[in-house]
């Protein structure tokens, strides 16, 4: 008897900033079976980190912090030369903060995924992978670390002992490695919202996805990432859970609720 | 057969910056018994507070949180017209942050101590304490919250559940109505070392203070303000230690070791 | 042969900040004659205060700088409680960088308008009101400042040498010492466009305004503060340009150029 | 007949911020001709400015701006992901706050000099030292532009019509294409005052420097950087400011007085 065939549906939330809005995070809600949300450091601010942990809990999603470099001004996107005890040292900091917030409400922290420059650099350099790997083992042991599936993020949580959530992109394309397009190159992004949901069942279904190299190449697909902004966010999002349900697929986080 | 007299010897640490040094806190650790250490948001930063809890766990002192204002160029010492909310969230995210270093090195979180102006407001201002003490319950509900003597905190701090500590200070006066002189009035410090301990001394033996306007009031003093800066700060702290200990003064935080 | 009645359209723009917009600056700068440009304290930040330099240059708006508090996350709008030397110094450093700005694309600083609680605190402190007032002096002489009508920070800006522009509003109410009512007041703002463009057209024609105790008082109304974000912004900013235009006012900066 | 030897003697200064002290301002600008002076986004804040800016006039020394990476916590020493149009904006507003404080005071700006790794990105990176030298130009196209002796910035600089200043190092050892040996390299500094000493002699009066392979390579050194803070940075800048001195080389900065 097989298990039936899952996937978590993630999306970064609690973008907002003081006097400023980010996204429709009420709205994304609906779609996404577990929340990354934002910790101050790149987004967010402690008023904002405890209306979207209300927020996120009365919609069932499951909860991750979402640690992020020290560059508001540049929404933490901007690689900095950190070293890994900093980057150990930042996440404890951020995840502490957002778990606060969750278990003031009574829920608690599922999981932990990076933000931009600080995931990207963890997928690929191992220190830095490590460095939050324990991070989040020594705050909460128990949570999902998220990352780019395969990468050294993801080897960093398997050898510290969390487990891991393999990350896929439905609208990005990918190389031979297994690393994603970069996106200065013109073909990094998947246009037609169709392909990009061919691409995402190809992963959850066949553990495939077919490289811009021209191969199918092996890719594990556990969580896929969800954009929360942009004038079609939310009709993509309703599009992939629609299609993803109709074939069969349970979306859930590891754990989490059904949705 | 009566308890043995005891107090706490609190300290501020944990208040360096990236590349900025603030006092010797390897050193004044050797004299108290309990630590509030900075949370990023007036002073320390996540290196910072990392070394900080390490180094207070060497020294079997009891940790504590010092959450301030978002105001690192004013030191937190600035009053901020913040509302109720503001300031629960604000003491959510930094006590959780401190929380999580202190988890990771296998500790547990003992006190919160609010600092600066957000000490001073949380006196007067019951609005103010009330926040402060439903986030630190909600975060942390067996952490003792410390506040002036008798001030609103306190008070607040009783109402939600918490234990509280009666804070008192060496080298300051005290008015009628129990509250601290203004720092602005030319009275306002204790300038003669000797007297600053016998006011120490009468606090916790007998609960009484003699006030600017002459009279002796009550006054509980569950624990005792240490300086750990300045000139003077580490004999200060040396020689309260011995003369507390002499007397048959247990110097302890509530439930931690004994120094 | 009498000069021809004339007043100023201000708006407040560059409050966008890194990934985050805030109003539509492009839109509004059709309909006002000076833009008070955000320096990055509260607000704004070096990508967007050049970018809305160039704008306002464009659109042949006279620029300002609109200095504020160190308050990112309350966007300046929390009163702290700052020095008259710490509000000359984050004054100086904010009207340069701005000015800065200003030069390098070939335009020339007009006016300095405080920002927010800045603002406020200024209108009613004659120590923080000279500090702002010789701040402005020291770094432009030339520039005029902007301030609330009658108020402390107009009388220093005299004393010190400035040009100074009272500042109206058309959607606020005034009370019989000239003051705004207060926003927590039920009364304190004024709904009806109607009500506020006759507001406007009696304070400008006038220089009286009809107070909440009922009498009218006179007000100096230099410039009209018009609002660059909700609902409503756009539209009533090109009612109120239509409106003063039709009745023969010159809708013009001091010194600036005719819209 | 040929002009007199001369060289400058620049110092990295206001580097406290807020309640943090860092330095002996005073006492090390008794040895040098000129300054560089933070401007808040590594170190630095509007008090500090000002009181910086006064200290160097009292002292005759010329003053620079100071800008760094937008990085408190990392004291704008590790390198970020930043653009030639980051760049560029951050330091014409950097260049602009500094500026106004020196003008305010009655001096002029002289010099602007990167800090820390927007100094060492822009020696290496064409785009970013174009940035820099572009927005020193239209700021204050009279200012000198302080850099590495022979690097990018510096012919950045020339290219855009600024005066240079070509930077030399006393205790840092050189490769053969003139660049500094990294500090991660066991041979980067020089310890022994003597070496660093003669050093500078070297490439004042002969204009050559040997480097790390052994050979002598021509080396421009219109200005030494001197350090203010470590347990021996006064005796060292007393004592070079003798040696020169005594051989009868002019120290000034480039226009500025003579010491």
């Amino acid at each position: 008897m097989s298990e039936q065939l899952h996937v978590d549906l993630n999306c970064d939330l609690g973008e907002s900033f003081g006097n400023y809005q980010l996204g429709d995070d009420a709205a994304i809600l609906h779609f996404v079976t577990s929340a990354n949300i934002a910790c101050g450091f790149h987004a967010g601010d402690p008023t904002v980190m405890r209306q979207t942990v209300k927020l996120s809990l009365e919609h069932g999603v499951a909860i991750g912090a979402h640690p992020g470099l020290p560059d508001l001004v540049g929404f933490g996107r901007r690689e900095m030369a950190v070293s890994p005890e900093e980057v150990y040292n930042m996440v404890v900091y951020q995840v502490g903060a957002l778990s606060a917030f969750v278990q003031a409400e009574g829920g608690e922290l599922h999981h932990v995924k990076p933000h931009g420059a600080l995931y990207n650099m963890a997928a690929a350099n191992s220190g830095l992978a490590e460095a939050i790997a324990e991070a989040v083992y020594k705050v909460k042991p128990q949570a999902v670390l998220y990352g780019l599936a395969g990468s050294e993020l993801i080897k960093a949580g398997a050898r510290v002992g969390l487990s891991t959530a393999n990350e896929v992109f439905a609208d990005r394309t990918y190389q031979q490695d297994g690393t994603l397009t970069p996106r200065r190159s013109p073909d990094a992004l998947i246009a037609d919202p169709a392909v990009a949901i061919l691409q995402v069942l190809g992963m959850v279904k066949e553990g495939k996805v077919r490289t811009q190299q021209g191969e199918a190449i092996a890719i594990q697909a556990d969580t896929v990432c969800i954009h929360g902004d942009g004038p079609h966010a939310l009709s993509f999002a309703r599009h992939i859970q629609e299609v993803l349900t109709s074939e069969g697929i349970l979306l859930q986080a590891k754990g989490g609720a059904v949705k």
